[in-house]
């Protein structure tokens, strides 16, 4: 095992930000994506042809000084190594980097699959001369393969070496498995005065569906969040942004979103009772539903993003019940990629979902077209088609029970997402 | 409307069997399907057009003498008025005539529907001259569009008029949508001394999921059995059966099993005390199994038949879940369709289908090859992706948590599965 190249310094971090002549507390401004960066961040990207050559598949995110982190995991009772490390390691709520590889998922993988996470976390921990505890790894990709380490461990030393080379916007893409493009956003909130930055990126397009963290996520910002509120804060953001958006209704064993604050603007910690605090609530929500909502429209496949609100529920669980089920049809994901207005299978889907409500006083619309009014057709097939056909596509279910309301974003049904996923590990 | 061309006559029934020169208890045979009918049970089917021209879409099962009658409607909130209308029906637990369409479901179509049901039954009866309370309407096909009763009026007469002339494989010709062959099947046995007959018919294609009675299946015997004790007898089948297969995990709004018992081998009616209920229970099971199985198989755009076996659960209801989490995984469904033996997808589907198990102690088999031990890798790749070559598969998962088992029958999916969903209405 090849040890860090820079390993003798024991201080490569400090070294790296004097080398690089880069500000202690820079703004990142990536164009491309309009994003801003939170001071206080850097990042690394490489290859270590976990799956194949050819592109960067590991990242490291790493804040210049010990950060609060909350997280949150997957649901599925099948846990990949990685996050069960993870696990273990959030309950000290701090942390300072985070390795990502994309490419193999290590779940799956037995005692071997937790060795080789811990040795990830390790050796670039040591590169970094900071606790292995403060260090996080996940992992995506195909699941029950082992870990290529004979090619992961050499490439650790040159990715802790081109630490500040690289954008958040780079990480993005490094984590991309079959998605098409890289997700990244930011939110600018301003906290005592200062101007502080939220920014994440995320990925998605296959087994997505609701009950977890979904997939990968990571949050940084520069402001200062007491650990315990910054849980909340994430367990609030998700509930209504990752954990209402679904494309093939397959929870994975790998979904994991964590955020880092590294309080580097200077405030005074956020706590729920603070002034600021439903500000950034109110910032992150909107970070987390833009990244939720690049992840569905990046779909395995998909042509189409699709919202489905469902309003004058008797509950909120009723309505996410009928919005789930509606969202996850596979009925009625193949009528919105064939343009098909075919409400029927709507109607049978929120019947089919347990909520509570009665089907003679429904009424659904196709973004503003109706096409039921009172539980039967209202004649509105030709508008109906003509909505149908655009790129986004809002499909209100107003069962008249009550006051709830939730939406959930989902994607068409594509031949492409059966070709993608019959032909996916070779 | 016109009225039924025979009604003047007021018995057409019995002139049909004289005319024809039917014998009263017929035992029909017929050799393309190797089924049996049972005794005193005629049938006819007629084109109306209903959703287009050029095939037989009206189906009509009738009893020469009044029958038990027990029967399953979906669970669905969202039900077709023909389902309603059976279920007000079926509390006399008595019934003689079967009507069907295919073509349109009757369903979100509101007080009009109900009205269209309603008078179906009654024309039909009245050319058989039976009460309408004997005569059930079933319609499957496309939700939302008024039925065409201006088309649907005028075939009634000649559906009775035909009555004889077409056998019990005809009328599942006629009830399929999607469906690319008809669903017959019989069983034989005998009760006191004498042979009875079981026979059924059945549509499925898509728009299939448990938690009902799914699609539509009809089941006619010539074993006279007490009225509660068929519907307990179908109860018990059903379970096992129809609410164990799944296509796309979509359950429907016309989901139902009827069975009608004439008792015309003159038995006592059996009751669940009967020396002979075991045997009727069992070919019943089988019966069932068997038009469950033949369902999969013409999944919609399905290539291929898979058996989950989920055993070593610590209860049913966890064998159930995980194998039902297994079947509906869309990503399960296009690995098996690309002959890629994927077994994380069957880990991780297992896992969030929250039945108790414990992941490092599963094993997974491809038909009989071992491709999962103690939850991780077994190396046999190349033998296990022989077997999904091949037209069944057979998954079985051990979880080693108890002793329950359950199976359920799916299939893959497939690009002409979402081709045949997002053509359907056009």
């Amino acid at each position: 095992m090849r040890s860090c190249p820079e390993r003798t310094n024991r201080s490569l971090l400090s070294n790296v930000l004097k080398r690089r002549n880069i500000s202690i507390y820079p703004i990142g401004m990536k164009r491309a994506y309009d994003i801003r960066t939170p001071r206080g961040f850097l990042f690394s990207v490489t290859e270590a042809a976990i799956k194949k050559p050819g592109r960067k598949d590991l990242a490291l995110i790493v804040s210049e000084v010990e950060a609060s982190v909350a997280g949150i995991f997957t649901t599925n009772t099948v846990k990949a190594a990685p996050v069960r490390l993870c696990m273990q390691q959030i309950r000290s709520r701090r942390g300072q980097a985070i390795i990502v590889n994309s490419g193999n998922a290590n779940a799956c993988t037995g005692t071997r699959g937790m060795k080789d996470a811990q040795e990830m976390t390790v050796q670039i921990s040591r590169c970094l001369d900071i606790s292995p505890e403060l260090t996080y790894c996940c992992s995506t990709g195909v699941i029950g393969t082992p870990m290529p380490m004979q090619r992961i461990i050499p490439a650790i030393g040159p990715l802790a070496g081109g630490l500040g080379l690289s954008s958040l916007a780079d990480a993005a893409a490094a984590i991309m498995t079959t998605d098409t493009f890289p997700k990244v956003a930011s939110r600018t909130i301003s906290v005592t005065g200062r101007q502080g930055v939220i920014a994440g990126i995320c990925k998605g397009a296959g087994m997505i569906a609701p009950r977890m963290a979904t997939m990968l996520c990571f949050l940084i910002t520069d402001i200062a969040v007491d650990a315990k509120t910054l849980q909340t804060a994430l367990n609030n953001a998700v509930r209504k942004s990752f954990n209402r958006v679904t494309i093939d209704g397959d929870t994975s064993t790998n979904d994991t979103a964590l955020i880092m604050a590294n309080g580097v603007i200077g405030n005074r910690a956020l706590k729920p009772t603070s002034r600021d605090y439903p500000a950034f609530q109110k910032a992150l929500d909107d970070l987390t539903y833009e990244l939720s909502r690049l992840i569905v429209k990046d779909g395995e496949g998909a042509t189409k993003l699709v919202e489905v609100v469902v309003k004058g529920a008797k509950t909120e669980a009723d309505a996410e019940k009928a919005a789930l089920a509606i969202a996850n049809s596979s009925l009625v994901k193949t009528a919105v990629y064939g343009n098909d207005a075919n409400w029927g299978r709507i109607m049978a889907a929120a019947g089919y979902s347990y909520a509570k409500f009665n089907p003679d006083s429904t009424d659904i619309f196709f973004n503003k077209v109706q096409v039921v009014k009172n539980g039967v057709a209202n004649n509105k097939d030709q508008e109906a088609t003509k909505e149908m056909k655009k790129k986004e596509l809002k499909i209100t279910v107003d069962l008249h029970a009550g006051k709830a309301s939730v939406s959930v974003l989902t994607c068409d049904l594509t031949e492409d997402y059966i070709r993608i996923n019959a032909e996916y590990r070779t």
